[in-house]
């Protein structure tokens, strides 16, 4: 017998025929014996529709308004997924985020989780009720409805799974599992068995939108065993995501490389002939930061000559933004000759955990691109991931040759 | 500067243009320096569009579960309202039941408000924002959701003027007032400036359904000022209810009648050839009881020839449940000669706490009705009311000229 945590997203709740799937899954679950709590999301398309509601009586909505507006999505869905349950004969009970007390801080709109009282909860598990919990949202000290943001009902279940000790917490979701790469633009593109967090962390801030990388990094700290499923296929084993490499696949022989990771959604900007001294790097990116834009990869070269170039990547629709504020405020006060910017660009990255005690990888990396006359316009590299930015026409035959390269395809 | 609680139903509510208009009605109140508290129902529409999602995961929904689902209702509202009035430049806050902590018992979608903490809306009122408070709804002692059932929001309106001991409570809803009769009959009916608690008792049970009898009973209970307006026109006074018959008008002469109440919903239940002996009563009235089924007027003339005729009035859904019952049940056990039921009948009341101090309404209201030729087929009396059946088909004529009969066309 085991606790299983399974969260299921909006479009795996987004009509009664699917609650009913849901359902009758979680039957089967509990009649091997599991104990099971289930985390919902709000039916798709409801979170939307209270948010346009929200904008025609307050453009800006005011966040505490609005969390207790959207928070209504997710309580419809306990109720709804509870009743199906009771429907098929089992013991349900369900949960707001607040009836659980999800403490979170008083962050409307993007709060953080403190703290979970599993208490209720696992007195009825062990009443032998499925326990039904709102993903996404909590209460603060003062008893706000709080939400917590992007991905944060995968959040929810990550967090209920590390509070009640959980064996596995299971995110179901529109996609099987993880894959080697994108099956859209590789066909081979293989689902993994099992991923690190270190390498699913690099794949999802990478563009593998699976999982928030959020809700990963919670998994990460509290070691919850996460594994992500297809809520569409009735057996499929989907991805396990562990905590060590050794666990991965249950064999000691594991592949240096476990996929290519691409993001189309950056943009560069290069100042050109900047004065190589001290301070320079803040100077350029500190009214970057001040006007909330995210920088990602950032490159400055070796001076030669005195000058030096720095190169940095943003999102694409921050792009323009950036060129401003370093052309009013920057350029002038540094004494940079250029600035440019290209949104042509696309970022492909090889992630491996392998790749820590295997060199080569970069060389190979790089021979393989060039033999398909692809021009590397940026590099950076971490433990366990090498990015690249290239030409973003070139994208899809970078990833299939890499994919390819590194033996992808077979497992 | 008074405490004042405006109540809006789900057509107060029903878009966000009435949700703005709702907002310009508060700022009014609130820039001639009142406090507000404004309980609002669900948009009209949305708790059957609840319930109907509901019912097709679970034909018979679970109380419980039924009652997290619908309570999303008035909570959408009151970030909606709270939204309306920040755009207006007002401080507004929200609450759910739960959070007022409206505690009830866990009669779950029927429950009863057992107490009401008060002490943050107060701190709220006297920071100066107008507090918004989802009506209907509240918690019970083990944080479950409860509703308060049919009516609910009229009584989470009341309970917190009593709570608050506020100067008002206003119940803003699509009429414009208590008439003295219903305007579709009587072209002449005329907007009462203001009505006793008791009539309001009498008027609203007898079929006038401005207001959910209820939180009339609660609002005398708790001495409650209620005052009954339309919530689409801007300078309306509405119909005040008072606990005390000198109040009204502020006048010294009150008229004797408030107005004509008619309820066409009644059918009647006749049992001929009673033995008039002791228990006979409780013997025919207990059998129906039993069944759940509610019993209005009741009628047994003096005994004649030692047996008796027995009457009594249902709702007209239930007349044939009550004949089978006295049928298989009764007759045989009393030795009944006949049953034999009608539902082609009506009640019509006049009322008025006038009456007590005045002899003569009786007979002037059989007066009117013989000269129309209208029979009267049952009479039933209270110290304010006097209540009579006849022919539905008599129904129209006879509230007209009883109204005219009584004078109530002119102020």
């Amino acid at each position: 017998m085991a606790l299983i945590v399974q969260k299921y997203g909006g479009t795996s709740v987004a009509n009664p025929e699917r609650i009913r799937n849901l359902a009758n899954r979680v039957a089967r679950y509990k009649a091997l014996g599991h104990q099971i709590v289930v985390v919902v999301s709000a039916m798709s398309g409801e979170t939307n529709r209270l948010l346009a509601l929200a904008k025609e009586l307050m453009p800006e909505p005011d966040p505490r308004e609005l969390d207790v507006m959207v928070a209504t999505g997710e309580q419809v869905t306990v109720s709804l997924t509870a009743m199906a349950l009771m429907e098929l004969g089992l013991k349900a009970k369900s949960y707001t985020g607040a009836q659980v007390r999800i403490l979170t801080d008083n962050a409307f709109t993007k709060a953080r989780i403190l703290s979970i009282d599993e208490h209720n909860i696992r007195a009825d598990l062990d009443a032998g009720y499925v326990v039904v919990v709102a993903g996404f949202q909590g209460v603060d000290e003062q008893g706000n409805i709080t939400t917590l943001g992007r991905g944060g009902s995968d959040t929810t279940g990550v967090a209920l799974a590390a509070a009640l000790k959980a064996d596995e917490c299971q995110i179901y979701t529109d996609v099987d599992g993880v894959y080697t790469t994108d099956p859209r633009v590789v066909p081979e593109a293989r689902r993994l068995k099992s991923i690190t967090f270190e390498e699913m962390l690099e794949m999802a801030s990478l563009g593998s939108k699976v999982l928030q990388i959020r809700s990963v990094e919670f998994a990460g700290k509290y070691k919850v065993k996460l594994r992500v499923l297809s809520s569409f296929e009735e057996d499929g084993e989907g991805t396990l995501i562990t905590f060590e490499e050794n666990e991965r696949d249950g064999t000691m022989e594991q592949p240096i490389i476990s996929g290519i990771a691409f993001n189309r959604d950056e943009a560069k900007v290069t100042i050109l002939g900047v004065p190589d001294r001290p301070g320079i790097a803040h100077q350029i990116l500190g009214p970057i930061a001040d006007a909330n834009i995210d920088v990602d990869m950032i490159i400055q070269n070796v001076s030669a000559d005195g000058t030096t170039d720095f190169t940095f990547t943003v999102n694409k629709g921050d792009m323009n933004k950036a060129l401003g504020i370093l052309k009013d405020k920057v350029q002038a006060v540094i004494g940079a000759r250029e600035i440019n910017g290209n949104d042509k660009i696309a970022k492909v990255s090889v992630v491996g955990v392998g790749m820590r005690s295997h060199v080569g990888i970069a060389s190979q990396m790089f021979r393989t691109l060039a033999e398909e006359g692809i021009n590397i316009g940026m590099i950076s590299t971490s433990e366990i991931k090498i990015s690249v930015v290239i030409d973003e026409k070139y994208l899809e035959l970078a990833v299939r040759v890499l994919h390819k390269a590194f033996d992808l395809e077979n497992a």
